[in-house]
């Protein structure tokens, strides 16, 4: 059938005249993204149609399967969110139970609302010298499938942000002995497939359904990805279903072409390019051996916290050690150096590598971090700490629909010990709720949560007079 | 606060590196739409969040509120699609009660399945003259909504497909009568604030919510549009919080960028573009009155029916008095003039104009058009018919949730009358379902979808074995 892109190019040159939508004609000239409008067509004859493949969609669809060795592959443009929306929906009748690991994407839980699913959790392992979430231990898993009859699914995310892999063949197998499906998140693990020096991939280890978001780890259009389906346990009619209503009817021509683009290279030259990611990274990070205070997570201290496996591309920065917080590192990466990180946690900043960065990405922020190191000192021993060493595991009350439905009112954060929460409430990034509709506020979380606003954190589900939304008392 | 492409193109040009998703960095020289993967971001500093909107995509929203006078406006970046499913998840607990013109789209059916409502029709004037779907009467509203209590919204698209536009106005008197909202899926009417040979807009018309997709019938991106909510009918936390599930959590900034590109071209130069558009048109109709066979669509038989106003834009060329069907002259404008239209019905051709259209496009058609109408001749008497026109209203036996969910079995298309559909069947375009899950088929559908199937027209819901899926039987 030919590439999607090249066909679009030669559409938009041709002398076939558009009497259909979209309405701009791909006549934007002047524009400064006139050659993304010529591409930008609708279901014409040739085309094919996102929701029903038949011809070069289902081809392209059939190509990523083939490279990620799944059974069956999905174009995604609403992001992983409309893929694992449709995972999750289609797993388990509406009030069904699943377990979930508590660090999952926020919309794994629009899913759980959606269909008044309950839910059990899975509570990442901490790690005490960096203070963050790990991945999921399996053992974890087997006890909460022989402790509760009737479990749907599981769904775990692997990697996590911050590039922690857990052992998705292990579980798998546990899964798989229950006879339901594992549903991996593996939105950040795309680039797996393609170097060895890369952990492996969650269809190859044996999900049923893993959800790859194309532009956070590959060189994509933000908003693209792809599902995977293998294996007898997933219903596909009803997956498919779910990928239809949760998706544009209109679906974005060059955004599908993007993904294509994606693979194009990947395939072509991926082999090269990871080459010399890997060893810009190795490079760099043996230079930051230098920092005093800051320490940069390697594969060696993830494997000692007992995960299977650490991204490449995920550049961890503690300053856990020092008196500095996540936030002013940050600050000082972005304004004095023109460095944009990702993300800045409590007491670390994440930033990511893929094999589009340039030799002057790895030299830029190298430099300045041996610098800032310079200026920092250490912490006294015994001051701050992450909330997740707490190991805080809210009690639940209620489903997380019933409160979120329910009649609800803002109280203030001090007052709200024994409330039931009514919103979630995150740090953000990288978005795992703290709290869940239907838990119950108890004493640490509310200090905790105080801490990260005095920090300056992005917190969600508080409003600017430091209230959060609970359910009204009966 | 500036403009969103303005701020993205600058940031593309500056020092600032990026060690942040998407993955491509930016850095994609070489690739035919390197422009666009240039502001391409995620949710870095100074770029806001379209979940929780404080800074340039709230100033873009506000904006685009004052151009349609609503009270407030959010962006879609997963198609009217988003919109309307979160406009209708918001209006009704689970398992309640909504009032919906038959000729929805199909997002509306996908919201009523994900909510488990229960449903009541209001079913759209048939057009005796073409056969096709008119809007929908305001008493027939009135009528539904004395005849059954606890009703909880009402939801109408207008303009249709091709251009019929009902009276909101009196329609959203009848609804607030009732004291509940009124949702108007204006997607093909989001141009109809900026000139004055328009119909008026849904908005200023007093509807509660209404969503507009943008690269319709203005010049913007496939895949974008906006949902305007106003009055207080609607809990606008509750829109907010459904429009942030069914939307892709990494929006692309291309495609939020392309909106506000949109609205730059409308508010500089709407009046002249219109202008100019206007009055290609009228030439256009002009000439085509010298057809003999096929007749095209005009404003005065849509008033005629009793319809509030006809769009212009849509030139709807009904075959229906002729021996040709819809498609035969939908191939032949594509093979033989390389002109490709929006859709192809039974016995009609749809072909859009938006301002973006050249005089060669209104020349070519209208030729070959002219041509073609040379080569016909008129059908005989009494042969043929639309499906419309046989008013078809199945009966409801159970939910469309509670039929999607059930156990189900393909039978036959000829062996299906007297069984449950467990899945919808739609003539497409334009997807107007024919059967809704949870209805009986009965011999005259039956008849009509084994036409449509002879005729080659695209019947979605039916295998190629001829089989329709449908509930088993207890």
């Amino acid at each position: 059938m030919g590439r999607l892109y090249d066909k679009l190019a030669e559409y938009g040159e041709s002398d076939y005249y558009p009497y259909h939508m979209p309405g701009h004609k791909r006549n934007m000239k002047g524009c400064p993204l006139a050659e993304y409008y010529k591409t930008d067509i609708t279901e014409i004859d040739g085309f094919d149609n996102l929701h029903r493949p038949e011809g070069i969609l289902l081809d392209l669809e059939k190509r990523i399967s083939r490279i990620y060795g799944a059974e069956e592959t999905f174009l995604l443009i609403n992001g992983s969110t409309a893929g694992i929306l449709s995972a999750v929906s289609c797993v388990a009748e509406p009030g069904g139970t699943i377990l979930v690991a508590r660090n999952c994407h926020k919309s794994v839980y629009h899913g759980i609302y959606l269909k008044n699913y309950r839910v059990r959790y899975l509570y990442p392992k901490i790690s005490e010298r960096f203070g963050i979430a790990m991945g999921i231990d399996p053992q974890e898993i087997l006890q909460a499938l022989e402790s509760e009859k009737g479990i749907a699914a599981v769904v775990v995310t692997s990697p996590t942000y911050e590039g922690i892999v857990s052992d998705i063949e292990k579980i798998g197998q546990i899964v798989h002995a229950f006879h339901i499906p594992l549903i991996v998140d593996e939105a950040h693990g795309a680039h797996f497939s393609f170097y060895k020096g890369f952990p492996s991939g969650a269809v190859k280890a044996g999900a049923d359904i893993v959800v790859h978001s194309l532009h956070k780890t590959l060189p994509a259009p933000t908003q693209t990805g792809v599902l995977h389906v293998s294996g007898t346990l997933i219903d596909r009619s009803r997956l498919k279903r779910y990928l239809s209503i949760y998706q544009s009817s209109s679906p974005s021509y060059p955004l599908m072409a993007g993904i294509e683009l994606c693979f194009d290279m990947m395939e072509k030259d991926g082999g090269r390019l990871f080459n010399r990611m890997y060893e810009n990274w190795e490079d760099m990070l043996g230079k930051l051996e230098k920092c005093n205070h800051l320490r940069i997570w390697k594969r060696q201290n993830v494997l000692a916290e007992g995960m299977k496996d650490f991204d490449v591309g995920k550049l961890v920065i503690s300053t856990r050690e020092t008196e500095w917080t996540g936030k002013r590192l940050y600050e000082a990466l972005l304004k004095e150096y023109h460095l944009q990180p990702e993300m800045a946690g409590e007491d670390h900043v994440l930033a990511m590598f893929t094999v589009m960065d340039t030799e002057e990405g790895y030299g830029r922020i190298t430099e300045a971090l041996l610098e800032l190191d310079g200026q920092m000192s250490m912490k006294q021993p015994g001051t701050g700490s992450g909330v997740w060493e707490t190991d805080v595991r809210p009690e639940t009350s209620c489903r997380i629909a019933e409160a979120i439905d329910a009649k609800t009112e803002w109280v203030g954060l001090s007052d709200s010990a024994g409330r039931i929460a009514a919103d979630f409430v995150n740090l953000y990034p990288p978005g795992i709720p703290v709290v869940v509709p239907g838990e119950i506020y108890h004493e640490k979380m509310i200090f905790h949560i105080e801490r990260w606003k005095r920090e300056n954190l992005t917190v969600q589900g508080i409003n600017e007079k430091m209230q959060v939304l609970v359910k009204c008392e009966e």
